[in-house]
C-alpha cells in the first residue's frame, strides 16, 4: 500500500521526527511504499493566501471560500499545493505527526490543512462530507507528543479529556473530507523523555504500523444516515438516546 | 482602558476585518485606547521555530519547551514576538477576530499563539494557569466568522457544538494564561452575507464593545481551586455531579 506522512517539529531529532522515522521504516520493511511530507524541512507556507490560486480574480474583494470553488475544476492551486494534493490522491493512508501545542496542531500543520483542503479536495460543492468526499477510502490517523501527562487530559482532568480536544482535527479536518480516521497515537510527557521510554513508544508505533489497514476506525455517524437534510442534526431516534457533547457523533454499535 | 484586536483575515474587505474596524472605532468612540495586529498585513511569520530564540543554545537538539523556559528570564525572543507580547501587556483585553476554518483559526493566528505565548507570558514555569498566570485581570474575547448555518453547530449539529468545537481556544488558549475569557460572538452564513445583515452583525459588535468590560465572563473552574494537586483533575466532590465532557469545567454556580 502507499502511505503519506506529514510531520511538524522545527527539530530534526525531536520525538515527532524520530518515530515517524520509525513508522516509516516499519512500513518499508513491510513492503509498503512510503512519502514523507516534512513541513518544517520544506519551509512549508503556513498563511493561506490570494498567491495559492493561480487564476484568481481580483476585480474585487475575493471571497476565499468561492475562489476555491471557481478553482477547483482544473485545480488553479499553487504548484506546492498541488504536490501535496497529489501526494494525499496516491496515497491510501495519511499520517499526521506533530506535538500538541496549545490543544491543537503546530501553526505549520494548520496551514497545510487549510491550502491543501482545498474545494474538491477538502470539501465537495456537491455537500458530500463526513463519510462521504474525495477521501472516501483513504485511511487516516494523527500521532501526538503532548507534553502533560496522562492525568490533565483524562475524563475528568483540567485540560479537557484528550478525545474531545483532538475531535476538532480526527473529525473535523479528517472524516469531514472522507477518511476513515484510526483511534489516535498518543504519548504523554514527552518533554522529560527518559532513554527506554522512548523504546516502548517506537514499538507501539511499530505495532500500529503493522495494523494499519486492519484495525477499525473510529465509528464517526456518517453525514447521509444519521443525519437530517437541510438542517445537518442528528436524527430524533438517534439524539433520543446519544450521549451530549461529541460523543454523541460516535456510534458504539459500529464498532 | 486599553484594548489589543488581534485579526487573522487575507481580504482587507472581509467580513472579519470589517467587524474588527467596526469595533475598533466604537471603542475609540467610548473614549479606549486601541491597538491592531492584523496578521496578514503584518505578514506575521506563523511557524515557531529556532529563530525564535536569541540567544539559543545549539550544541544539541533543541528542546523547545526547556528553549523558551531559558529564553524568559530577560525575554530573549525575536523582535516580532517581543512586540507583541508588549502589545498584550499593555492591554486589559484581547480581541482576537479571525474565520473559522477547518473547525479552529487560521494558521497564521494559531502562530500568534505558538509563538507569543511563551514561558513567562502564556504559561508560567511555577505552574500557576487556569484563572491564575501572567494574563491574570485581562479579559479576552473571540469574534468568529462561521461559513455554516447555526443548526450545523447546534447540540445535535453535524460539527459538534460550536461551545465545544471553542473549547480548544477560550480554555486552553486563553484562559489557561489566566484570561477571563467572555463568551464568544459567533457570526454564522458569513460566507453567502446578505447587505442588510451586516448591519445587524455589525450592532452586536456594538453592543459587546459597550460592554466589553462589565459582561460576566465564562465561569470557568479554577485549577487552583477546583482540582487535585498532582494529577489536576476534578475534586471528587465535583466530578461526582459534573456533566460529561467539556462542560465539567464550567462551574455554573459562579454565574
Amino acid at each position: 500500500m502507499k502511505i503519506l506522512i506529514v510531520s511538524a517539529h522545527p527539530e530534526p531529532k525531536s520525538l515527532t521526527n524520530s518515530l515517524r522515522d520509525v513508522a516509516a521504516e516499519q512500513l518499508r520493511s513491510d513492503g509498503h511504499e512510503v512519502q514523507i511530507s516534512d513541513l518544517y524541512a520544506m519551509q512549508w507556507k503556513a498563511a493561506h493566501d490570494a498567491e495559492d490560486f493561480t487564476a484568481l480574480d481580483t476585480s474585487g474583494p475575493v471571497s476565499y471560500p468561492f475562489a476555491s470553488m471557481a478553482a477547483s475544476g482544473d485545480r488553479a492551486f499553487s504548484k506546492d499545493i498541488i504536490e501535496e494534493q497529489d501526494k494525499v490522491l496516491w496515497a491510501d493512508a495519511v499520517i499526521f505527526a506533530f506535538p500538541l501545542w496549545w490543544f491543537s496542531m503546530p501553526a505549520i500543520m494548520k496551514g497545510w490543512i487549510d491550502r491543501v483542503w482545498t474545494a474538491g479536495i477538502g470539501y465537495q460543492t456537491g455537500g458530500e462530507r463526513y463519510g462521504a468526499g474525495r477521501m472516501a477510502g483513504k485511511r487516516a490517523m494523527i500521532m501526538v507528543m503532548v507534553g502533560g501527562g496522562e492525568s490533565y487530559f483524562s475524563a475528568r482532568g483540567v485540560n479537557g479529556p484528550i478525545e474531545d480536544l483532538l475531535f476538532p482535527i480526527n473529525h473535523g479536518m479528517l472524516f469531514y473530507p472522507g477518511f476513515d480516521v484510526l483511534p489516535s497515537l498518543v504519548f504523554h510527557k514527552t518533554d522529560r523523555l527518559r532513554p527506554e521510554q522512548f523504546d516502548a513508544f517506537a514499538e507501539q508505533v511499530r505495532d500500529r504500523m503493522r495494523s494499519l489497514f486492519t484495525i477499525a476506525p473510529i465509528p464517526y455517524r456518517r453525514q447521509a444516515e444519521d443525519y437530517t437534510e437541510l438542517k445537518f442534526e442528528l436524527k430524533e431516534e438517534i439524539a433520543a438516546t446519544a450521549p451530549p457533547g461529541f460523543a454523541a457523533h460516535i456510534d458504539d454499535s459500529r464498532t
